[in-house]
């Protein structure tokens, strides 16, 4: 039972604030895609990013070891180009093994911190 | 594997707090519903509202371009109706073609920004 | 495409806070089954709360109109039992027809309002 | 339709943070799986703990009695090792009995309390 989850992936909410009520990398505003690999063989991950009013952006590619777990945050993607701030984005995972996606976002625009979290949609 | 996504899709919550404590488009009380269309012909979007206590409102309709999300504030619908604030609601979404929903409110009636996210329900 | 949803649905999650910074109801803390029926029957749903540490209390039921949502709040049940504050259970809904589920909390212990929601699990 | 859920849950988000705003434990930073057993056996859980750069840690062993829900909390785990604070993880649970898990963080890192919750990915 170590090859549980999905081969696709979709996150349709994505939105990374540009202020921070912090400075410390923990609590400065962020949206993560947390994934996990419970197999045996390393994941490598394909991530397209949609946006509202023009083509999409990609793919960045990304390898999660066996029984690893990766916290991905949008703010370190850079290549083939970073994601901008106050933009509304989606994005799109293809594995070449079984994994599973997580969602979340730190707001913490305002004086205080706030969160959101959902699994991601699997597609059969 | 750009056609990911479902054609059915409902969010059962649904809430536009009247208040908030900014006047920032960004951190007014809002509910969003994001969509991902990662496939390559439009998706034609059929929207309708459900209350407590009258007939649906509907349908509302929008269009997201192929390879495009839409992250539609449920605050800016106007035709047929305006979605009342302080009311209860859920919503129900029919695609022509395969679509991701995410449901995300931002709460800022009180000082501070509150957030809650969860992927919608998708009929098989 | 009236009848989406399912009739088995679970919430793991369950906690209502016996405080509260705010006297306005739609502030104090509480916890919302919110179910949509989108079909032209009314749905009958029995909700059985489970506990950590006692035999469940049930069934509870509400009725939801065709065509209706019911953002049911935890903290009105009152037959057979209110539920007990500060304490952990989760609930189990069985409807006649399909519905949809969406948990939240609104939490406002402390002196700002914090928000959580998930599409609860729908059984196949 | 008492043996609702699966046998295999994974959850991709994980982390406790180190800091919190306040003494009472209901208000301590911590992160929770809630586990319904609506069944008429007694659920026999296993546990996996995997991290972003050394091997995963389990299985951690709990039971879940017959209709009883348990909200265990990631902070509390101590055999076989606790969980780090301020370190990204994730979690497999394998169930020899059908089960429902919910994912909730509690964060009071910041002087308010944030949530966030969603339905675990269970694996069909």
């Amino acid at each position: 039972m170590q090859n549980i989850g999905r081969r696709y992936w979709a996150i349709a909410e994505g939105y990374i604030p540009s202020k921070s009520s912090f400075v410390d990398r923990a609590l400065i505003s962020h949206e993560t895609a947390c994934i996990l690999n419970a197999g045996d063989a390393a994941a490598h991950v394909e991530i397209t990013v949609y946006f509202a009013d023009r083509e999409p952006v990609g793919p960045y590619r990304v390898t999660v070891g066996p029984r690893r777990t990766l916290h991905l945050r949008f703010n370190d993607l850079e290549k083939p180009a970073t994601i901008p701030r106050d933009t509304d984005y989606a994005s799109l995972f293809v594995s070449d093994v079984p994994i599973v996606v997580q969602h979340t976002r730190m707001d913490s625009r305002s004086a205080e911190v706030s969160l959101l979290s959902t699994i991601a949609y699997a597609e059969a």
